[in-house]
């Protein structure tokens, strides 16, 4: 018997920008990066765009055709426009749309694929870039809090199937993010509000200067202060972006330490049939993992308190009926599930400092759900 | 405005292992790699398996069964039929089939699928383990001498869409590759010959010391000696190995040097709907490209009748009816089109020695066809 053993490596590298009216053509910054990586004489670009962002910034595609029109005269765009939010990644037919678009216009692998949305919109659009030719190559400009602060500057990307949240997807680096805070002008308080979860959630388990930096401004952020909501954009990006660099960044293991309060987060938002928003489950979540940290002795008790004030502070419910379901526990296997392996969660030790757990006692997690339930009732 | 630059690199490993009778529980390869991956206590593994391996070869479902009972009896074995050949990648019911498959018994990214079969029951296979929970880890067990020199051992995936072969696919290396001499037996005698195209492209543009022992072990294959085949077999997947890492594993340049006479075989078997091989479509392209490194001035002409020689010696048709089709030309666009940026084909400057081109004349590519058809009218 003989064996061969087959070893590469290949190295990801992609910038993630901050800026503003990036399609103003006095703004060069994306009309730079594409000349720089692209040298083609004729280049072919498919936008894919959220419908929600379309209908709220209705001048938007001219914006950007004129961009390219004044910039990148060779460019020639195509544009798919997908619903907002969960109906992205749940309905196959978006993506048979997408993958269509790309044969129609004869996109190849060096061709761009731009995703232009909420998380859903780019989780979506990455995946049909990924498997479509093996890979075409993409360009992610989130324009929520959420998706500019986390998701959108990952290197994941997937679909929902069977009725699992990303059962279908890759890890699939980028070839840029354009992070622009302009686009976040047409939010609503609520999405605006509800993308602040993950950067309470990097922060609890990476950063206490951030998680003071949290409080102290989570007036100004609720007042829809730009330059704070920069700021934490940029912050809550380079931590999350730092982890995936030094870690593991295709999850060959089975530890997911930024998504703490998630097991939980991503169940409710199934039994809720995606009427939560994302950052409103994981808020949720959170606070019965940060309860959870104190009762298991792991978390000093004035943390704990600290934490839930800043969350009721930024607005976010922190109880649904639904948490009493036994339902709920399943979100224990499927979390482990999707990454396979031992079961591993994490706790908070500190502010700023998670620790792996790979057991969860179900009767605490109900005690922790009966303390919300109970701080609930008192705000009503 | 700020700039974060991401950078990473991802390590990637595994063996082709080169063996015979793998699931004789005398032979304890594929067993003791798996105690060294995999330490779970309970272990789920999804077969995938090729119809056409398993009515040739009735007793292999059981022999596989006894080997983990005897060996691994901590696994649970779950199994999915697929037919051999294109079918299994142009209809996508299979892919559904195999995700639900995985859905149904919970395997998760730490489980195994392990694909056996011919190139495109692993192509599928491979595609399904690689989008499922972003990548389950995955065996190939190839079949044929085809997938065992070629495919099996590399890192590509894919399944067609809209008609186009591998319009979806990703790049994830497999855990491991158990090539099994036995499991070539059965094979009809079109299918072994077939399969020694790409040995035969791998030595033309690479490696003129394994075209001369082609050249002379031509009868000892035809004959199916099965230790020629070995060794074979071993070269050209060394060789197909050493240029993936040597190279650029996931294709992000231009070049597609190991498709030597690929671009008019991939669309010869879509035009004859795949009533050619793979293999015999190669040879054909390789033939077509071989004439035209002659007429080009890059090849001697000593060395175009000596590739062809060794091409008929091992009773490869040389010429196609559907090869004076127009459309057969637009497997140059297509074969630019997958990978994007500039054609690029490789031609011959010398048994052993590609080189590339960035345009092929079209009138010379039809005196190439025209010399193989005369050929082939001599031989009627």
């Amino acid at each position: 018997m003989k064996v061969l053993n087959q070893q590469f490596q290949i190295k990801y590298h992609y910038p993630v920008h901050f800026t503003t009216s990036l399609f103003d053509p006095a703004n060069r910054a994306l009309a730079h990066f594409l000349m720089e990586v692209d040298t083609r004489p004729e280049q072919h670009l498919l936008v894919v765009a959220d419908t929600g962002l379309w209908h709220a910034q209705p001048a938007l595609e001219d914006t950007l055709i004129n961009y390219f029109h004044a910039l990148l005269p060779h460019y020639r765009l195509y544009f798919v426009q997908i619903p907002a939010g969960e109906e992205a990644k749940n309905n196959p037919i978006y993506l048979e749309e997408i993958l269509r678009s790309i044969d129609r216009h004869g996109l190849d692998r060096h061709s761009l694929v731009i995703g232009i949305g909420g998380g859903a919109v780019l989780d979506l659009a990455g995946y049909a870039a990924a498997i479509a030719h093996r890979g075409i190559r993409h360009i992610r400009i989130p324009t929520t809090v959420l998706s500019q602060n986390d998701s959108g500057v990952g290197v994941k990307n997937g679909i929902n199937f069977l009725g699992k949240k990303n059962f279908l997807g890759t890890f699939a680096p980028p070839l840029a993010v354009f992070n622009d805070i302009s686009l976040l002008h047409t939010l609503s308080d609520r999405h605006w509000c509800s993308g602040i979860a993950e950067a309470i959630k990097v922060a609890l388990i990476k950063d206490a200067d951030f998680f003071h930096w949290l409080e102290t401004h989570a007036e100004v952020l609720l007042n829809r202060d730009t330059s704070a909501m920069e700021q934490l954009i940029y912050r809550c990006a380079a931590l999350h972006l730092a982890h995936i660099a030094s870690g593991d960044p295709f999850e060959s293991g089975s530890s997911r330490p930024l998504d703490f309060g998630h097991w939980s987060a991503h169940k409710l938002e199934q039994m809720t049939d995606f009427s939560l928003t994302h950052g409103e489950a994981v808020a949720i979540g959170m606070a019965i993992d940060v309860l959870y940290s104190g009762k298991a002795g792991w978390l000093d008790e004035d943390s704990v308190h600290r934490i839930l004030r800043l969350l009721e502070k930024l607005q976010f419910s922190l109880y649904h009926p639904l948490l009493e379901e036994e339902t709920l526990l399943e979100g224990l296997r499927e979390f482990r599930e999707h990454l396979g392996g031992e079961l591993t969660i994490m706790l908070l030790r500190a502010i700023g400092t998670g620790d792996n757990t790979h057991t969860m006692d179900h009767h605490l997690i109900q005690q922790c759900i009966a303390d919300l339930r109970e701080t609930s009732d008192l705000h009503i």
